[in-house]
């Protein structure tokens, strides 16, 4: 047996507890200090040897720390990584002789039982991961009392030299991703505390990866995905062999495709100028260094090696520390230039102070990367619950797959007009529409770029629809401008389809239309203010606007047992619905003067009108009186669409279809704009005629653009796909629910809270407000939301309306935490407006 | 020396004259029968075993014909796949013994000096490739006459066994992309005539590639982007060793960031089971098959081996058969898919026959590639003349780095919100703006969706700062919806601004705006006939509207000694300047009950609205006379933005400065939507204040999206870089001209052309029409474009107005070419024209 030649420390068992863990602590990633990954284009390509080399240059040259982390050793004790960079190092001190010190330490935190075993000084337990905590140390004195420190960890090490997953496998069972970036994180804890008080650049932290880039980790994972929520810059280690062109430049893609940055590229030479071809490759963008062939003689102590290799580490070091610099220097300088300069939609500058602007250094599935550079540097998640302004949707594992698929459709596409033409991923996107969305009723898709078009593009529809039911147009060839009626909208209070004119024009005068934000508004429409259903005080309630309050109808105080019951069908027979339908038909009545040419609404939830749910039962009635007078339909689905509210279309929520529906936002799984407006053969007919004129000539120029189309249709698919999706019920309808019911109904009873809707991946409530503090301009919930930040949380109000959005795939887990610190903060904003109130 | 055993068969030198050939044959893929690229995830990994193995699953079940095609072959004559492929599958027969016979060819075509010189039987011509046409065959008798044919191909062979762009760079120079795609090119037409009347399944054609996906082809250019245009359904040869997991996924990600479909991957058993890990890794959706461990030793014949890998390769030609098979039937399905689903914009479908569809299989750089299931089922090139609806602009290596670039941007960001928020792509792409379409003038961007939505947002903003600066809004708090004034546009008549409805409201009405299309349109404008210039017979020609005649000014014939003189600023001193400015002022003075809160225009060329250019004096004139009365301008840049009139501004050529601008189209390249507004600080300025209601309330959720931030702040880059874009001249300011001015001139001066305009990527020309001829609904100009589709030029016309439009990188010759089948199909037409109007 190997004999282990590690001296054995201590065992306490620090890291057992975390070792199944499953609860899942920021992420958080210093940038006090540089901290680097490396990567090989292949295994053996000299990664160690570089990890060996950098740490020389930063030890040696003057009294400075090294970090060595190897998350995942296998072939160990023969094996050991950490082992050859703390003794390489030594050694190169020894021969180098600085005036100063060095402290070099050895650790191998956790192993599988037979690599326990195989180290001959301790008896691993069976087949589980072990806590070893072997460590070793050398002291080698300079002249000087100055002192460079090295500290090398192993932290997960197993016996077989094979891939980690198959170790793993055979040897220890999985050790979850989760836990593998815990340990780092506690890694890099070590690497912050342990840089306090040192300068930026007297610390260098390299974490070196096993095997190549895609090299699956312990739990199978691809270790270019186990790492990527950190996304730590890369150095790449390429292949100097004949074939080493492609397999670094592939290694290098593989990278570039999960978002990491690559500061350099180095490899060993052979003679046969790959790094030429490499830095054409780049553009010169990313600095190519070549180190000496390596000796082949394994007897070889590789000192020469390592002194001819001294001006490429040198050098590699200086990339990585000034790269290191670039990077912070430009996300301390970004707030400044983005308020110079961004003009933000919905926003008032002046109430934006540089420091409340949040630094996005990059997402990894739900979750914001946030810079944060006031006391420490580090870059750290919250979890996005504007769920980016209502559109996103993918985890971190669909994120990849669409990442592969923009890259391939644009490289296979790039963008190809639609008219007259076609292409997969329109097709596509078009036939799982119709399958899902539209089933049951819709024949045709239009496609726009956002939803604002979509619904201009519906009411287009909508109105030449009813113009020709209704003899409008006698001539239909007659293409002149002449105007033979004022065509209105049938629509609902507090509701929004959209910023341009004609969107706009659907909806009622709001604080978006006046004549300061828009000039051209005169509200086309007769709007009608609707009964909504909220949680309060743990119970669904009905409110019922003034006008219903007429004739024989009781003003009950009605409430339902549950939601299911809101979304009953048999309420069709309740006196109620007789009541909706009479104040609908004495509307219509009322108005025979009107021309209403469309109903249009949003089903179930008014998103930006302050999230509130309409009843169910009164859209359904709505629709049918339309439906009666032959006035067509749209559904404006352009939130309330794919998942949002648990369900891929309302129609199933509401039990009727419309004649036209618009669809945009998670669409694509929100991560590309593109829009589709879907319509029934009725519809599109009465577009067919012998003239282009008579076509609906409306159109950009991005229309059904690929890549649009392309994430479309893979998000439509995978979110409803119960392998892929863990929420979809098996019958991949449904989403299983996300909000814990006792907690919803806890928020729903607290003092500060007015009312709570939680349905599908929403979560809104509405903060209880008088006066200023009321309505979309408030800033009333500001300092609350501030405070979620600082848990993790991102958010943005409505006025006093705040909500919590997930994607269609977060995890009830996940949603429970979010549900949690918001009741914890909203009892800390309720004693600070007490406060604040009493002090008055 | 090595013997070469080849037999010289004939010299003739049949592709001499190709060898450094430039004009570029249309690249057509056959789809007659299926063909593959055989791809390695590194070198030496099997793919000419998986080769033959096909080949002999192929030719020995039954009477069928294989081409092997190897273009690029280094360390000949040692090394010859196309060889190995001939001896083994003769071998495998004569073991296997069918009862057909056996025709097997080999041929090598052409070879560098010391490749030929090494064959021994011929001297090669020092540091040239020459044509050897080294020819061997042989024939395999069974006992039936039916006989399968092997047809083995090099094309390319060099002595060094090194990279190929090494072995040509000291053999023989370089051979050029476009020369390797030409012969290979011929090659498939040898499979598509040798395939004649054979079924399709009889006849499989492989080609080989040499080294991994990345490695470099003979000129330098990555062999993944050599054979792009082609766009070959790929085989990957995987990696069984270890490490092979994450080369095999890398290689597989190269191909995906070009465009390549992977059929299947193949790779040989090292008892690792990386096929468990890649299965994983593809979720089942590509096939992964193993083969047998190779043998080691060197003088095995490889027949067991053959024999053990049977299942796999039979399985491999079967998943190769019915992946293309499945293909073909798709590309053949899709027209009449598309015209039962899609609701294409500004389409009468009634007017698209199935026939009329254009099926689009991909892009590369600024060329479709087109399927044809007529006749032979082909994928074949069409120049993109509509460059895509006005958006396109890459090359292929543009859009190759775009597509990286969109892959690493989902990755990193996928989409994040932007309202207070600063991420890298948006911040750049801000910068890139105001450093450059903004320069001098704008300080703040503004980004949305496309230039409906960019416009939109402009008149607001118009508005807001008029209303300001005129002291409509005396409490600026107030934000009640209080209409105090009528605001309306000035604004050109031919413009065009955008499909929704704020966007119209700012047009003249048209066949878009009247209430068959949007009944709500009511023209919110003074809309201005302008003067107009083009070529005709060869002159630049003012053409003056009517109301300018009045007045001392003399109606006289306005000509230009060439473009250049029509954008002389000294023109501001002429009688016409002073024609231009009077008319205004008068027009102003008219119309004093209106309140003119905006000028609105489309810089130079008034695309939508017919392709028209205006004098870019009277616009100067306009801009200074709005100036005067604070009355804010607005440059719609949409169309004429980012080089499509051969600056990055039209503010370049029009040299005035607007207070707000949009742009979108070619901002991003051309590929994915976004758009945008600038504005100065004084516009800014006129929102600032202390609520939230007197912020911009106009915003979309995709607002300045990553993806398309990253592909804007790349193309903006890329476009004005000379080291990138051959087009653009020395200062950065310009693209060279790329119409040539004779056959512009011939054109113009042709008896059926009305007007032609050219400038910067735009060549447009109205056909001389009248009646039902001329208009946007006219249909007059169908057949002259079909006959160009059929000489490879895809465009769409404006009713009588046809037009060519490129990218800024596209070369003068390819501009060139078009220009002169332009001019011989209108030739023809004008033939047809006669002939059948004499026939009436």
């Amino acid at each position: 047996m190997f004999h282990f030649p590690f001296r054995l420390l201590c065992r306490r068992p620090f890291h057992r507890r975390h070792l199944h863990s499953t609860t899942s602590q920021p992420l958080q990633l210093p940038l006090s200090h540089p901290i680097y990954l490396i990567w090989g284009s292949n295994t053996a390509v000299g990664k160690t040897l570089v990890s060996a080399g950098v740490a020389g240059s930063h030890l040696l040259s003057s009294p400075n720390l090294f970090h060595y982390i190897k998350p995942v050793q296998t072939g160990f004790p023969i094996d050991s990584d950490s082992r050859f960079v703390f003794n390489k190092v030594s050694e190169l001190f020894l021969r180098r002789n600085p005036s100063f010190s060095l402290f070099a330490s050895n650790l191998i935190l956790n192993a599988s039982g037979p690599a326990s075993n195989a180290t001959g000084e301790t008896q691993g337990c069976g087949m589980e991961m072990s806590v070893l905590n072997w460590r070793e140390e050398k002291k080698l004195m300079g002249k000087k009392n100055e002192c460079s420190e090295l500290i090398c960890k192993t932290m997960y090490a197993w016996e077989e030299a094979v891939s980690p997953h198959l170790a793993a496998e055979r040897e220890s069972g999985t050790v979850k991703d989760s836990v593998v970036l815990e340990t780092l994180q506690r890694c890099f804890r070590d690497v912050l505390e342990g840089g306090d008080g040192k300068g930026k650049s007297e610390v260098l932290c390299v974490v070196e990866t096993a095997g190549g880039v895609a090299s699956p980790g312990p739990s199978g994972s691809l270790q270019c995905d186990l790492y990527r929520p950190f996304r730590i810059p890369a150095i790449l280690v390429g292949d100097g062999q004949l074939g080493g062109i492609s397999g670094t430049i592939s290694a290098y893609e593989s990278l570039t495709l999960r978002g990491y940055d690559v500061v350099a590229i180095v490899l060993e030479d052979h003679g046969l100028l790959n790094e030429v071809s490499l830095m054409s490759y780049t553009r010169n963008k990313v600095p190519v260094l070549v180190v000496p062939p390596v000796p082949k003689d394994p007897s070889d102590d590789l000192m020469e090696w390592f002194e001819g290799s001294h001006d490429s580490f040198s050098t590699l070091k200086e990339i990585m520390l000034s790269a290191y610099y670039e990077r912070v220097q430009k996300l301390h300088g970004m707030p400044r230039k983005a308020r110079n300069i961004f003009w933000w939609p919905f926003t008032q500058h002046k109430l934006v102070p540089e420091g409340g602007i949040t630094v996005i250094d990059s997402r990894c599935g739900e979750n914001f990367a946030v810079f944060k550079g006031q006391n420490t540097e580090v870059i750290e998640p919250q979890f996005d619950a504007c769920a980016s302004w209502w559109t996103q949707g993918p985890n971190a594992t669909l994120q990849t797959e669409l990442a592969r698929d923009m890259g391939y459709t644009t490289a296979r596409f790039g963008h190809v007009m639609f008219p007259e033409n076609v292409y997969e991923p329109a097709l596509n996107c078009a036939e799982f529409l119709l399958e899902g969305a539209g089933k049951g009723w819709a024949s045709r898709v239009y496609f726009s770029d956002n939803g604002s078009t979509a619904i201009e593009i519906a009411l287009k529809m909508a109105f030449r629809k009813f113009s020709v039911d209704h003899g409008l147009i006698p001539d239909f060839d007659d293409t002149t401008n002449e105007q033979p009626v004022e065509l209105m909208v049938l629509a609902l209070k507090s509701s929004y389809h959209g910023d341009t004119l004609g969107a706009m024009e659907a909806q009622a005068a709001s604080s978006y239309t006046g004549f300061l934000q828009q000039p051209w508004y005169t509200g086309r429409g007769l709007f009608l203010d609707p009964p909504t259903v909220f949680i309060c005080n743990s119970t669904w309630t009905l409110s019922l606007p003034q006008g219903f309050h007429s004739g024989s109808f009781k003003d009950e105080h009605i409430t339902f047992a549950s939601r299911d019951e809101i979304f009953y069908e048999g309420r069709d027979k309740s006196e109620l619905a007789q009541v909706y339908s009479s104040y609908i038909s004495e509307l219509f009545s009322r108005n025979r003067g009107l021309c209403i040419g469309a109903l249009i609404m949003e089903p179930v939830i008014q998103a930006a009108g302050g999230m509130h749910m309409v009843d169910p039962l009164f859209q359904r009635v709505l629709v049918n009186e339309c439906r009666k007078r032959k006035v067509p339909v749209i559904f404006d689905e352009v939130f309330t669409g794919f998942w949002r509210l648990g369900v891929e279309t309302t129609v199933e929520l509401i039990n009727c279809m419309p004649d036209i529906a618009c669809f945009g936002k998670l669409m694509t799984g929100g991560v590309i704009p593109l829009a589709a407006t879907l319509a029934t053969d009725a519809v599109f007919d009465s577009f067919v005629g012998d003239s282009k004129l008579t076509a609906l000539l409306h159109g950009h120029s991005y229309s059904a653009h690929a890549m649009g189309c392309m994430a479309a249709a893979k998000s439509i698919k995978w979110f409803k796909d119960p392998c892929l999706n863990p929420n979809i019920t098996s019958d991949g309808r449904l989403l299983r629910e996300l909000w814990d019911a006792r907690l919803v109904d806890q928020i729903s009873s607290h003092p500060a809270v007015q009312r709570v809707v939680a349905l599908g991946t929403l979560f809104a409530l509405e903060l209880k407000a008088e006066g200023q503090n009321a309505g979309y301009g408030s800033l009333y919930a500001r300092s609350l939301l501030q405070d979620l930040r600082d848990d993790g949380i991102y958010m943005r109000p409505l006025g006093n309306v705040i909500y919590l959005m997930c994607g269609p795939c977060t995890s009830p887990e996940t949603c429970n935490e979010l549900l949690v610190k918001l009741y914890q903060r909203l009892e800390e904003f309720t004693q600070n407006t007490i406060e604040k109130y009493s002090e008055l």
